[in-house]
């Protein structure tokens, strides 16, 4: 029932750690770049809060199927982009393909097969809209040659089960 | 939107690291006790899951309306009250008053008012149910003159917001 001997609450805790401690490294590595934030899934509001408040000065373009964020957590109509992922992300990279600075991809829905997937079709279209620098961050690996994998030891979330979070640098 | 100048993320991350911290506090206070640990609220199952651990030599015994649980998280089903809590807690409490060693009550349903009310409405019946020495933890203040409030700083939950989360324990 225990994988590596975590109960389900410690796992828990460790994933949304380390959510707050790759978006944080990932503000801390791009403060230098021009560019957008891209929240992909918004979900409850949660991750987009922190984003908002972390790159203040930067619009956060938000893609969701369909907002259901706590009121507190709903973002500018202007900044939505409403519909399956499929859609919605390459109309968007038209518009900004290599100017994004970070993307963060929390779109795991439960069954491996089905978001690895998912994660493997996006993964060229997000080395696409990132800025040379950019990073993205996500609960999917995301394996491409542009991307710098950056070990979640070197952030200090060292706490982190295996295969929970990811954080990628785009080579320059 | 931010309280106490948090995300929503970082009041997330509060509260379940709390959630641990108390739970694993009530462990550490309750071991010479013999008595059930009662779960009221199931919900995904995370909680559940961290009390079986840490209550391995003990029958933890869950109140819910429906059991929505996460499939590695299904109590068995003698262990399982189903229906509203002002049915099966009085029902439970019949069985059992004086010899529970541990309540963990994470109640909330979105309205403050809801949930303190359901909280007040519950409290004298944990007490009743609690053994001297018991621990209750929860994400309701209960207050009764037989319980004694554990400061979150004196277990180590130094990063708690306010009214988040509660530990006493049953006078003896």
């Amino acid at each position: 029932m225990k994988k590596g001997g975590k109960t389900r609450l410690e796992r828990f805790i460790a994933r949304v750690v380390g959510q707050r401690t790759c978006i944080d490294a990932a503000a801390q590595r791009t403060g230098a770049l021009a560019g957008n934030v891209w929240e992909v899934g918004l979900g409850n509001g949660r991750t987009y809060d922190h984003l908002r408040d972390r790159f203040a000065d930067r619009n956060v373009i938000v893609f969701d199927r369909q907002v259901m964020a706590h009121p507190d957590c709903i973002p500018p109509a202007d900044m939505v982009r409403l519909g399956d992922f499929r859609d919605t992300i390459p109309a968007e990279l038209a518009r900004s393909a290599g100017e994004v600075a970070v993307i963060h991809a929390d779109i795991g829905n439960g069954s491996v097969t089905e978001s690895r997937a998912l994660g493997r079709w996006l993964t060229p279209l997000f080395v696409h809209a990132l800025a040379p620098g950019g990073c993205l961050v996500g609960d999917q690996p995301m394996e491409d040659p542009a991307l710098e994998p950056i070990p979640l030891a070197d952030i200090g979330a060292t706490d982190m089960p295996a295969d929970t979070y990811f954080l990628y640098r785009k080579r320059a």
